[in-house]
């Protein structure tokens, strides 16, 4: 049967992210505005024009393959976090184990060149392979009349998060070794991440757990406590430290 | 490199459509209201409760494989109807003909079983592999602040449509004798299918031009004159006469 058989599709650009890992990358873009990607087309698609009218568009969407699912076969059925253990069907969810692992995000559009384009707002690691990009046209994709279903029932989470001064201090110290660009971009990105809660359902029980993630090449610790993130120390990898911000994408 | 590298995907779904070809197909659903698909899982995906928890959302995107592209490479940019020969980037676009063929349409949810889907408001054609199906989440989907770019300053046709009285008869016949359910929302549907214009441009210039196109099960002749077209026939197929609509999905 034709509908059966593999169709084979291929990744037309690259995204190049501030999340280098799946733990603490936001499970919608929207939740992470101040993130920033950046979307380079494969060599085939550069020099055609492909972005040529683009300019004027508000947001774009990103069609892209979730490569770091793993070989795990996906399910009829997910349990979303934020539904904290109920089970639904996989596909009247999100997640990134269905079917087809493809993921569609809006992405807001920043910057259009020739060859790249640079998003904000979006959930996706560094190194996702982009299928497609398409325009938000709102003529099609904004109906006047919606309904969320179990998204719109469902609270979300909206944590707090602290910065002791010796954080603060350091911070600044990686402002003025030209490590870090923008500090209150940076502690608004590591906020989004926490205000949703990224710690997986299973550990929510213990307090004073250590966690990190890697934000834009920096390790970032934390702890929870009282119902509050606490900032427990920034750690450059040593990747990091031998060059200044801005290279890494190369 | 691991991206340049075939992904393969697999149809999950299959779309059974009121629309048998690509000629008269809206270029988005939203403008053909009217219309009607069932979305029908494969068999591998059948009876695993993937589409429960999708009662309460209003829509959903389904993401498809345009099937009837044919052999041509895409090219970087393409000719929208609505632009009437100015080039864009086609990734500026929706067109079919882009480097994935996948599309992206927001179809109404009327129905939903255990194993498939109602839907209003598609443009996609019979037989139209499905990729995926996720739900419309506002949250995500929806940004309260928007441009739609090139598609905000294009003027859509509003086209009429008019119906002699040899015709009206005619769906009165066929509405007796069990091959035509609801009238009305034939209509509907084929004045939708008329009001954006759906003869290709090199034909414009000709006046009394016969077209057709077919629309559940039945071939609608019409002709354009005076800004207007005029319903010229209805043909309905050899397949269709033997039997009574309702069974030509199976």
């Amino acid at each position: 049967m034709r509908s059966q058989k593999d169709i084979p599709v291929q990744a037309i650009a690259v995204l190049h992210s501030v999340f280098q890992r799946k733990f603490g990358t936001p499970r919608q873009g929207a939740l992470a505005p101040s993130s920033r990607a950046e979307v380079r087309l494969q060599p085939a698609w550069r020099g055609k024009g492909v972005f040529e009218g683009l300019e004027n568009f508000s947001h774009v969407w990103l069609l892209t393959y979730f490569h770091e699912n793993g070989p795990t076969r996906p399910l009829g059925k997910v349990h979303p976090p934020r539904l904290k253990g109920k089970k639904i069907g996989v596909l009247a969810s999100r997640s990134p184990h269905r079917p087809n692992p493809i993921g569609l995000t809006l992405a807001r559009l920043l910057q259009v060149e020739r060859d790249r384009l640079i998003v904000g707002g979006v959930d996706l690691i560094e190194g996702t392979p982009v299928l497609d990009i398409k325009p938000y046209v709102p003529q099609a994709d904004r109906p006047e009349e919606y309904k969320g279903g179990w998204t719109d029932e469902v609270e979300s989470p909206a944590l707090t998060c602290v910065w002791p001064r010796a954080i603060e201090t350091q911070i600044e110290k990686l402002r003025l070794s030209g490590l870090l660009a923008d500090p209150s971009e940076f502690k608004n990105l590591v906020e989004e991440m926490l205000r949703q809660d990224p710690r997986p359902l299973v550990y929510r029980e213990r307090e004073r757990e250590d966690y990190a993630f890697l934000v834009d090449g920096i390790d970032v610790k934390f702890k929870y406590r009282d119902g509050e993130f606490e900032i427990s120390g920034l750690v450059l990898p040593r990747a990091k430290r031998g060059r200044k911000r801005g290279s890494s994408n190369t």
